[in-house]
C-alpha cells in the first residue's frame, strides 16, 4: 500500500465490507510503533483510552503511548485485570468510571490493546460509552488476530454464562502486528493456531495446503508467512461477516470445532485447555463425526487430523471426561434446539455443511 | 389500517424508515389489551420479560399479560424501581439476572412498559442481552410516548451524569395506546405538552395553529384529537431520525428548547422542575434569544410565548437561579465546542437554524 506509514514491512491491507460500519484491517511487521500514524489517517484525533493489561502494558504500552502521543493524541491509559474471569460487569464499570473521570467525548476514541478479553471488554465499552465512541483493536495474541479482532463481536461474561451481556459492534480499525507474537507464550501461539487450520478447513483448501508444508516456519515465527497466514485468515473471517454480521445463520460455520471444544471446556472448568486446544480436539472429532456420517472421506479425516496433531495440539477427549458430561453441555449451549445439537460438518477441506445430531447419534459417532 | 386488531377506534399507523432497522408505531385508543396480537402479527413469539414499575404494573400488568398468554407468549413481569435515579447499572444488572434466570433466548422479546425511565432501560437490556434481542415499546406517558419511545436512544445515567452509558437501538414495534393517558397525573401530562409544542416550533406550523386552537381539548384528553397530536408528533420525530439516526448533526434539531432546559435541570438538581416543564421555559428563552439575535421576527416569539402559557408551563427563568450557574452547566454539556454554547434557534414557526453563542452573548440575549 503506498500510502503506508514508512518502516513497515510486508503489510497487507484488507476490508472488512459492511456498508457504512466497514473498516480496514492492516497486518504486518512493526505496525505497533505506528499506531499513532494509522489512527490519525483514520481520521481519528482527540482522546484516545488505551485499555490493556499489566502484562501487556509492561511489554507495549510505552511503544504505543510515545506513537499515540506523537501523532498529537491525549492518551489514556487503562488498566484492567488480566484473565477471563475478570471479563465482567465490574471491569465495564471501572473502565466506565475512568472514561468519564477523563472526559472522554463523542469525538474520542477506545484502543484495545490486548488479547480477547481486552478486545471484547474495550469493544463492549466503545459501544456503550455516550452511546458508542470509535473503536480501534491492537490485538496482542495470535487467537486475537485472526478471531475475535474481526468481525464485531464484543461483551462480557455473566457467572452464569460467558458473553451474555454484549454488542455487535465493529471497529473503525484493526492493526495487526506479526511481531509481537514473539513475546506470547508458545502455548498460548500453539493454541491460536487452532483457529488458522479451522479456517483452512471450513473455507480454504490452498491456506490448508500451506499449513500443511510450512506449519514449522509459521511456529518459528517467520514474520513474512505469519503476515500471509494471519491476513489471509482475516479474510475468510471477514467475507463470512460480511455475509451475516449478526449470526442469524450462515456465520455459525466459524463454530466449526466449537461445539465439542466448548463443552469440553465448561466440563474441564476452564482449567484444563486453552480455548484453541479445546477447539483442535472438537475439530478432530467434528471431522470424525463428518467421516462417520458419511459426509467427510477418510483422506480428508486423516489429513485434518495430522496436521491439527503437527501444529502441537491435542487430538483426543481425555479419558476422565464423561461422554454424558459433554452431550449435557452441547445440550445447553444456545445453538441447540428441538433435542437435537446442531454440527458444522467438514465435507472435505475447504467445504461445510450444517448437520443436526441427537445425543445417540453422537455418542455412536465418537464411538463411545 | 385493515388487518388491525378488532376493537381498535381511530388507529393510526406510521413507519420509522431506517432500512433493515425499520419498525411501525401504532397509536390509538385501546391497544394495550390487544399487545398480544399486535406482537404476535410482528413476528414475535415465544418469551417476553415485560419490564415495569411497581406504578405502571399495579395499573396496567395484568392487562398486557393477560393479552400476551392469551397470543401465546411465554411472560415474565421484571419490576424495576420508580425514578430517574434508578435507570442506573444497578437495575440493569438486576434485569439481566432475571433474563438469565428465565432463559430467555436470541428469539425472546423485551417489552417496556412504563415511561422513559422503563423504556431507556429495557431498551439497553434488550441492545445488549445475548448480544440484542427484540425490543417492543409500550410507553404510558405522554413524554415518552412522543419523545422517547421513538429513536432508538437507549441507556442508564452514571453518578455523574445522565444516559453516559447507552446504545443506539431501535425498537421492533411501538404501541401507543392513548386511554392509558388518563391514569397519568395532571402535571405529567402537561409537562410531556411541551414536547409536543416543541415539534410545531421546530418543524410544523399547522400542527402548532392545530395546538393554539385545541389545548383545551387536548388537556382535556379527548382522544380523537390526543391520536392524532401525537401520531403527528412521532412522524416528525421519525423524519428527523431517519435522517440522522445517530446524531451525527441535524438531529440535534430536536434540542430546541432543551440547552437552557438542561441546565435549569442541573441547576435546580432535577428536583424542582420535571423535564417537560424545563423545557418549557428552555423554549421560551430558545425564542427570545432568537429574536433578540434578529433571527424570529415578535409575532412568532409571541405566538410561541403564549401557547407554552395556554398549555400550563412556566416560561421563565426563576430568580433564584444564578444565570452564572446555567452558562456553567450550558458550557458542562456535550454539545457546546470551542467556547461557544451551540443552540437551536428558530426563524419562525416551523423552522430552526443552528447558531453558536458565546456566554456574553446569551447574558445580553437573556437580558441579564
Amino acid at each position: 500500500m503506498s500510502d503506508s506509514p514508512p518502516g513497515i514491512d510486508l503489510m497487507q491491507t484488507l476490508t472488512v465490507n459492511l456498508g457504512d460500519r466497514s473498516y480496514p484491517i492492516y497486518v504486518g511487521d512493526g505496525i505497533l510503533s505506528k499506531a499513532g500514524d494509522f489512527l490519525q489517517r483514520a481520521g481519528l484525533r482527540g482522546k484516545v483510552a488505551v485499555i490493556t493489561n499489566p502484562t501487556v502494558a509492561q511489554l507495549y504500552l510505552d511503544t504505543v503511548h510515545e506513537s499515540l502521543s506523537g501523532a498529537g493524541f491525549d492518551v489514556t491509559p487503562v488498566l484492567v485485570p488480566d484473565g477471563e474471569q475478570h471479563k465482567d460487569l465490574r471491569s465495564l464499570s471501572v473502565i466506565y468510571d475512568r472514561l468519564i473521570a477523563e472526559r472522554l467525548e463523542r469525538q474520542s476514541c477506545v484502543l484495545a490493546l490486548g488479547g480477547g478479553v481486552v478486545g471484547d471488554l474495550a469493544g463492549f465499552a466503545a459501544a456503550t460509552f455516550l452511546r458508542g465512541i470509535a473503536y480501534v483493536q491492537l490485538p496482542t495474541t495470535l487467537l486475537a488476530q485472526v478471531d475475535s479482532s474481526v468481525g464485531g463481536k464484543t461483551g462480557v461474561n455473566h457467572q452464569e454464562g460467558k458473553n451474555l451481556v454484549g454488542a455487535f459492534y465493529q471497529p473503525r480499525l484493526v492493526l495487526i502486528d506479526v511481531a509481537v507474537l514473539q513475546s506470547l507464550p508458545r502455548r498460548e501461539f500453539i493454541a491460536g493456531l487452532a483457529e488458522v487450520i479451522k479456517y483452512g478447513v471450513i473455507e480454504d483448501p490452498a491456506l490448508f495446503k500451506l499449513l500443511e508444508e510450512e506449519i514449522g516456519k509459521l511456529t518459528s515465527l517467520d514474520r513474512a508467512l505469519l503476515t500471509q497466514v494471519i491476513a489471509t485468515s482475516c479474510a475468510i473471517k471477514a467475507k463470512i461477516v460480511e455475509q451475516d454480521e449478526r449470526e442469524n445463520d450462515y456465520r455459525a460455520v466459524l463454530n466449526f470445532g466449537h461445539t465439542v471444544g466448548h463443552a469440553l471446556e465448561a466440563a474441564t472448568h476452564y482449567q484444563k485447555y486453552l480455548h484453541g486446544e479445546a477447539v483442535g480436539i472438537g475439530m478432530a472429532q467434528a471431522a470424525a463425526i463428518s467421516a462417520q456420517q458419511g459426509f467427510c472421506d477418510q483422506r480428508s479425516l486423516e489429513r485434518i487430523r495430522k496436521l491439527i496433531k503437527k501444529a502441537g495440539l491435542p487430538l483426543e477427549i481425555p479419558r476422565e471426561v464423561s461422554m454424558q458430561n459433554l452431550i449435557q453441555s452441547m445440550e445447553m449451549d444456545k445453538k441447540s434446539a428441538g433435542g437435537k445439537i446442531k454440527f458444522v460438518i467438514c465435507t472435505g477441506i475447504g467445504k461445510t455443511r450444517f448437520h443436526a445430531l441427537s445425543p445417540g447419534e453422537i455418542l455412536t459417532a465418537l464411538g463411545a
